[in-house]
């Protein structure tokens, strides 16, 4: 990882002047509580807020030095680029950078880093809320009872399980998978991983298997993988049909993994349940098939988008900035090479 | 603990010649997988299964010497007393007692043994399992796209919450509490105890205050505490003003220790969020003003009713059996005095 544009800065002496902050006003706040928005304005000079609907047309945005952005600003592309002449960073207070990046934005060489490490603890977390909801049959019971039907009756709902003793597969050793695993082995679960990229003498060796072999002996399969085109649909019919009867699957991760064709039949057979916070037509259609399951458990692709997590990431941009500033190396840029990886 | 009626049985070599298995089947075969069914009959010349609704007029039960039983079999009263006149021991796979026993049946002296202890991990694990998704708020994203509200409007719904860093108030070191306090402190929480009867000593002594203390500074208050007398409606209309704004309420004990009505309001009013296994009328009506709420999360008084708590309890009570028929002490021996305290 390279800082080669940053160390050869013609005035390696001069603070960022001019900050651009162009993030929607609600999660700027959560990036930015009051104490965090004092000490980013301590980095530069001028601090533009900016919304990022506004920013194409923004005077503001030819000044700016450093950008701080998250969802819904312009790509960057050679339009942008030149409306920005004084860019010198990019930071992304999200994760994804696939909707900001170009190919003329890499040519450009204007480094790129992001806060998507904040995320990972706020998804296992959800991970794990979802893998427990499932397990003791909460979203079945309480759709129930929600929808009218008789407390007997409502009992009769398959019998729960539990997390200690119970198999989960998970699917992708990831920063967030290894979360995930961490707590649901700290709860007693049984866990095995599929990850052909684990590296050699990872402690977690000892728990991989194949594909095959990990989905076929779990209660609950847990998507913890990137989103590349090598994983799209890497949990297909076949894989789906390979779980066991009355097993769940959770995903936190990205619809492309999964053939949600495949797996809305499983799920409307009643023979698997799912809890999904990722769709592959999102925003979700409001008449979505997915709405009325009721073995299935919805949430609007918010994994990621805790309190905590939102602070955590305003810290890292703020830490990130602070680095670029001291010419000291990005500790979570992003390079083209990289996007390929993590999806 | 004393089992004085144990070792002045006038016939201590002799093995029990019968017993009678009486819980309905489909909790039968959970609490009894088939070799534990055998390890049972082990125990007997004669292993007689009646269903608790036949038990009363039952031949069987005049013959039966130990007596396994869960809910629906009949109050121990005088009159059943009398048709059981071999009766030794009585072993409760479920937990709650109350149902079985009468002021004839302490009179008796004959030794009541019980399976409570397995369900607490169980209930610990469903508790967590309520606060998880309470501080998540899957439960108001998943009614709100379930009920036709459009992605972006239910991506509205207020700012989740991690467990890790998050205050949580246990009402009730219990076996239970405690279970749930090692789970939730696993998970990074910051516990809060309120027990007056924290044994003077005890590890937990550290995190405990007043009730007015943890209420009011918790993310999330879970009851774990027995329903006696003296619980009855602690959790009340003032203690519940006492939680912050946002804060939730999970309980997986007893209706009797919260004000209903009070916390209805609470919940309706949207300042506060619940989770509950348990109603003040059970069976819930099938109009109960609970089923709507977007904001609660319900399930059917089903905390302790998993597939492995079942198996433990039926371990106990083969335990249980075998230390009765060796002249050994009773582990779960439930006494009269002893009912007041564990609710």
């Amino acid at each position: 990882m390279s800082n080669d544009d940053v160390r050869t800065d013609p005035h390696p002496q001069r603070r960022a002047t001019s900050l651009l902050l162009s993030i929607g006003a609600a999660e700027r706040a959560a990036f930015f509580p009051a104490g965090a928005l004092e000490d980013l304005s301590l980095h530069a000079a001028d601090l533009d807020i900016v919304e990022p609907e506004d920013a194409r047309s923004s005077e503001a945005i030819a000044l700016a030095e450093i950008a701080v952005v998250a969802w819904g600003f312009p790509r960057l592309d050679a339009d942008m680029l030149a409306r920005m002449p004084r860019l010198r960073l990019v930071v992304n207070a999200a994760s994804s950078v696939r909707g900001l990046v170009s190919d003329d934005f890499w040519a450009s060489g204007i480094p790129l880093t992001q806060a998507g490490a904040a995320m990972s603890p706020a998804v296992a977390e959800m991970s794990l809320t979802l893998t427990l909801s499932l397990l003791r049959r909460v979203h079945r019971m309480d759709h129930a009872l929600r929808g009218g039907t008789s407390w007997d009756a409502a009992r009769e709902i398959a019998r729960a399980r539990e997390i200690s003793g119970c198999r989960i597969a998970v699917i992708g050793a990831s920063r967030t998978g290894r979360e995930y695993i961490r707590m649901c082995t700290a709860l007693g679960a049984d866990v095995r991983i599929f990850d052909p990229y684990l590296p050699a003498g990872d402690p977690l060796s000892a728990r991989a298997g194949g594909l095959d072999e990990v989905l076929s002996s779990s209660d609950v399969v847990a998507i913890h993988a990137p989103a590349t085109t090598e994983t799209a649909g890497m949990i297909g019919r076949r894989e789906l049909a390979a779980m066991p009867d009355g097993a769940a699957l959770v995903n936190t991760a990205r619809a492309s993994l999964v053939d949600m064709d495949a797996l809305f039949e499983e799920v409307a057979s009643g023979r698997l349940d799912a809890a999904l916070d990722v769709f592959a037509t999102e925003p979700l259609p409001d008449d979505d098939r997915w709405r009325s399951l009721p073995n299935a458990l919805l949430t609007g692709h918010v994994s990621g988008a805790t309190a905590e997590s939102r602070a955590r990431a305003g810290r890292i941009v703020i830490d990130e900035i602070s680095r670029f500033l001291a010419h000291e190396d990005l500790q979570h840029r992003v390079t083209a090479d990289a996007l390929e990886r993590m999806g």
